[in-house]
């Protein structure tokens, strides 16, 4: 079986690793618009050969998108129109909504699937992939029942070979809770990467001063702006009512802070410890 | 020697198990208003008895202040009153303003060093304390020309070979590098748990669809409620400028993402990619 991975990443590169090591025979051709990116996908044995898109495609019954979103969104209606009739596409962009709706309006509809990995670093790159990034992970799918049997099948086996459990929901319920659970978490990291930059012209002093809940809580800001930006586009709706909880919530507790009001303090933070039982089911997982 | 720790918890308790590796003769007693703390502390072998605070405080050559600062900026005097000449307190809270206020005022200030050990996690109580909490961190000493010099080079001594690194500053500059690099991550993390429990109703959800990512942005939500409102509370100047330029850039990017201005989205996250350098200097540390 050959397998096209589009943009060999962190997440495609991982998907790719962990399948040869499954399946030693399945045969890797990998697609990027950086030349750099297909050479280090070859040198660390990510693919078997760097193809131009269409020859890729032409020759796959797996064509695996991972792109940022904005290119996947793009690249999906030609994909589809080139796919030999009997293969399958599946994206695993971080958005699903845009996505399917373009899934929806071509005829060969049934032949995608639409899923997300939930597993990821800050890093990007072929560099970044790693065998273990996806194992043990949740993969959610959306809208499986517009896939037909076999594209659907094709793609659970092979998530599930990789150690992924499977979740199924609809893009719109996908998009809702990943602004909260994710695309929220990068924004505040962001944000608090440049708040603590902008303050602290000498950076010496963060090294000195900071420890590693400052590591943990800004990590995220390292990600890549490339694959960020069309995320928050594509979801702005849900992504701007996330956002504007979250500034609610610290336009509340700075009001208790300057109003020295301690019991509305503790109040606040007692609330926010419940999170203490989700994170250790997180962490269980 | 005779050392009290007075608040066994997870900064104390840890300080306490890597002296007692270091120093296999020191004696530890323990001081803590929660007989349940006091008893773990003594099955853990974290202190060799428990006593109440002024017959600890007469047989001890250093008194560690490890409680939380409002507590701590309360027991300073008394334990200043009642030190034997050559002895000496050393505090470890997270502000360093009042609590050197309230030292300034002591006839006996010589006898008091003030440090902050850039160490924790979102853990706390005795039994949170761990052997390797302090090696390789980072120790800040705020007036040390207050401190005598016997004071001074005894709890200099101790946290060297505790394996931390000391540096020195005023205690304005403390507070003030602490908002940015410690307090705001703090809040950031209370906020955002409080946003999505609000949100997902469904703890399921959050469990089935966060990833590493968010367990690492939130983890800090699971802090002691009763450690950081007095914290917040005693430096809440600082505090609360931090809070407003991080609300202001959330707010700044949340207008870019409602226009759709991928440009500017780009270039916010370019600009907060640089803390990856600041990132990598604190892991390397």
């Amino acid at each position: 079986m050959t397998v096209s991975i589009i943009g060999i990443g962190l997440l495609g590169g991982s998907f790719a690793l962990i399948l040869r090591e499954k399946y030693p025979k399945m045969r890797f051709i990998g697609v990027d618009t950086s030349v750099v990116n297909g050479q280090l996908a070859l040198a660390k044995g990510i693919v078997d050969e760097v193809l131009p898109l269409n020859e890729a495609v032409a020759q796959s019954e797996l064509v695996v998108l991972a792109t940022p979103v904005n290119v996947l969104m793009n690249l999906l209606p030609t994909i589809l129109d080139q796919l030999p009739e009997s293969a399958t596409v599946v994206d695993l962009g971080s958005t699903k909504g845009l996505i399917c709706d373009v899934a929806d309006a071509h005829p060969r509809r049934s032949q995608f699937v639409a899923a997300h990995p939930m597993a990821g670093t800050e890093n990007s790159g072929p560099g970044a992939a790693f065998r273990d990034l996806l194992p043990g992970k949740n993969l959610i799918i959306c809208d499986r029942q517009k896939s037909n049997a076999d594209s659907l099948a094709l793609v659970e086996s092979l998530f599930r070979d990789a150690g992924m459990r499977l979740f199924y929901m609809t893009p719109k319920e996908h998009d809702l809770h990943l602004a909260y659970v994710s695309h929220l978490s990068h924004i505040s990291a962001f944000a608090l990467g440049l708040t603590v930059l902008e303050k602290e012209k000498d950076e010496q002093a963060i090294f000195d001063m900071a420890s590693t809940g400052f590591s943990s809580t800004v990590r995220l800001a390292k990600s890549s702006p490339q694959m960020w930006a069309p995320i928050f586009d594509q979801n702005r709706a849900n992504v701007s009512d996330a956002l504007a909880a979250y500034i609610d919530f610290l336009q509340q507790f700075k009001k208790v802070i300057d109003a020295q009001d301690v019991p509305a303090s503790l109040e606040f933070m007692q609330q926010a410890n419940v999170i203490r039982r989700v994170l250790d089911g997180i962490e269980k997982k």
